[in-house]
């Protein structure tokens, strides 16, 4: 394995760390994976269908919330492609996801629910090894270009920049 | 101003050029602004609701369809910040957008639609200037966390990862 393959290697085991976190819902685990430092503040996360969530702190707040609001979540990735430039990494990736809230809400998250996902997630290298700087994710059209969409998303979005 | 700060104006300055290119449909300005050299493989666009798309190629050639299927285009940016580490600079913004298809055709955009998308693009620094090297765009759910999201924007999404 090359240098470069090997780092690329590691930012995989980030990216699915990152996702492991939030499926287990250790938000200690998540902690330490999120940047620290002076791009502390920079941090930025959309989750699908949201604004932009920037800041360490706002983005932590987000992710305990949803914790706290998910009964189940589990995610299958599907078209991981990493990307390493210096101490910049790029994991594009397709969440399948399945998931469920908690039973004694009224939302419509009672029930399991399967969705599609496409992240962008941007790692930076630390002396403790590579942390999650961006992430956004956003769900995919059933009627988009990739026919393999899932079926179950029920979303709107138009083309554009 | 400082160094840095004038960095971030050079970066933002680029995001600005990178949205007005889309807006005058100039698809010859865009071709400048996305990164090309090593890293040509790895730029990605997500358009919002679309699947990931990967490659300096795909993605231009995703815009010159979306140019020519797009009448008009109009944004409105806010929200932007600016981070800039080194060769990397993160651009988060939010993208108000007022659109309208083709006249003739049959699909909903023929009339003048406004939506709220929001934007996570990363940059990367050339000889040349800032490059467009990632871009995700995604909807703005109208009930979501921020109350002043568009009202036009009818989509769907789970919190997630």
């Amino acid at each position: 394995m090359t240098p470069r393959t090997a780092e690329a290697a590691r930012v995989e085991e980030a990216n699915q760390a990152f996702y492991d976190a939030v499926e287990r819902s250790d938000l200690d685990a998540l902690e330490e994976l999120v940047l620290t430092g002076p791009l502390a503040e920079t941090v930025s996360v959309v989750h699908p269908g949201w604004p932009v969530l920037r800041g360490r702190r706002e983005v932590m707040r987000s992710y305990a919330l949803i914790m706290a609001n998910t009964e189940y979540i589990q995610f299958f990735l599907t078209d991981v492609e990493v990307a390493v430039d210096g101490d910049t990494a790029l994991v594009t990736c397709t969440e399948n996801i399945l998931t469920g809230g908690p039973a004694e809400e009224e939302g419509e998250m009672g029930s399991l629910v399967g969705g599609l996902v496409v992240a962008t997630n941007v790692f930076r290298r630390t002396s403790e090894g590579w942390r999650l700087w961006v992430h956004h994710g956003s769900p995919v059209m059933a009627d988009g270009v990739d026919e393999d969409a899932a079926e179950d998303v029920d979303n709107g979005g138009e083309g554009s920049a």
